[in-house]
């Protein structure tokens, strides 16, 4: 589905952590300079510059925030453990709030040990534990699920259907979801769970990338947009199809594009999503 | 749930794979001095030896051959293409027929390029093409979904319920499916999906490594039965009540373990084998 290139320009947003040797001044100026109206920050970067500095740096440069990686992390051996990664979790919504963004990405963490069901669990109780504060202060917490080869070491939510049944019991505007396609394309009900998340207006973020086939790497293996096989521009259609049109991150984990001078890496990075997403 | 390690014992198989310095007939005389009464051999290490020498030898060992790897790579660009793999196929099937087992392992195949849709209803028809050829020759189909971190190179099968759906049209005793916990330990319906393959007398096969946190590599990053996070006898358990009484082999594919002498990796398979699963 074609689409005019300024209206999709007009929803690009740099995921700081495809430019890995810029701090947050560089990426933010990198994305003034290159137009990307929008930027998803790390809260390592964030702490970096400390929240203030943070703050004004991104408004000062009239560049949005579309949301922040991220919180999450719930499951954890004792429950003194899993008290303190809730209030790293409530840290994190204030963060999110202080940047001017309603997104707090959610990476759900592993479980401890070998019992999944039992981290699942955790996860649960963990967002039951973040969400009305995150509610109180404007910010709605969306569950990423990761690709299944990320279940030992980092999400035991790793399918759309079940980011969405653990986002159930909460309204729209509270817990939703991000749509990643290098972690949900392999996935044979994709467009399925995207209509559902998009029915129950869920859809909080879209992040893109390519799958490199075979991956060269587990963790930094990720392509640009173009060079893999995921069916990016049908997985947009179907998220825009699902009623979601906000911000589009490029989140790409690669060594050899972190390698890049940034801002030829901005520049390529743009020059691919207006191609292929 | 603790059973006797007899029983336990009595289905042990060396898939072929696990130890890549030997051939046939070094592995059929591993089997016979470890106490694996069955082995699971791969095709081009039928072909090093030939077909009737193999079974020979298998035979004459007193082993049994609880499936042959593999059949499958169904899609293909062109339909001449995709024929010459059917045709693959079928000789694979009467390879298995000959080496005594009535269980030929598919590994679906990749897409051609960036279809996976695509992809699936090139496998459905492949199956469509050998699968009652195979039934003639007293073969059955044993589709084995692999994990989602190979959609892109390996197979656009990724989870049991799209084996299972793959299945549906024929009958048990034509096609099924094989519970590898390497592949399938993530899902979150796993169980559901075993209990689905059992009552509809699915199940052709188990197959069992660990999944290492994070995992080392891609391809060969599979750990030995309780080096990592799978629930391995809860699997076991389930696939046992879903009526599964076959062999269970042993499948790592670890350059480490690979590099070791032989004998040592067969002792201590079983060891974990009889320890974890």
């Amino acid at each position: 589905m074609p689409v005019p290139a300024g209206a999709l320009a007009a929803r690009l947003s740099l995921n700081q952590g495809s430019v890995d040797r810029w701090d947050l001044r560089q990426a933010v100026g990198g994305c003034a300079r290159h137009g990307y109206p929008f930027i998803g920050p790390w809260r390592h970067r964030v702490a970096e510059v400390g929240l203030p500095a943070a703050a004004r740096l991104v408004r000062d440069a009239g560049i949005a925030v579309s949301s922040l990686c991220r919180g999450g992390w719930f499951p954890a051996e004792s429950a003194g453990e899993r008290r303190r990664r809730v209030d790293d979790n409530l840290r994190a919504v204030e963060e999110a709030a202080a940047l001017g963004t309603d997104v707090l990405v959610l990476v759900c963490g592993p479980a401890s040990g070998r019992d999944i069901d039992g981290g699942r669990a955790m996860v649960a109780e963990g967002i039951a534990a973040v969400a009305p504060y995150a509610a109180s202060c404007g910010v709605r917490l969306a569950i990423e699920p990761l690709h299944p080869m990320f279940a030992g070491d980092r999400s035991v939510v790793v399918t759309l259907a079940e980011a969405l049944d653990l986002a159930g019991p909460y309204p729209a505007s509270m817990v939703g979801v991000i749509v990643d396609v290098y972690h949900v394309w392999w996935d044979p009900t994709v467009y399925e769970q995207i209509a559902r998340a998009g029915g129950e207006g869920r859809i909080l973020g879209f992040h893109v990338s390519d799958w490199l086939a075979p991956p060269p790497d587990v963790l930094k293996g990720r392509g640009l947009m173009g060079d893999g096989v995921i069916e990016l521009r049908r997985l947009r259609a179907a998220v825009d199809e699902a009623g979601y049109d906000g911000p589009i991150e490029v989140e790409i984990f690669n060594q050899g594009l972190w390698d890049l001078p940034g801002d030829e890496l901005l520049a390529l990075m743009k020059h691919r999503y207006l191609a292929y997403v």
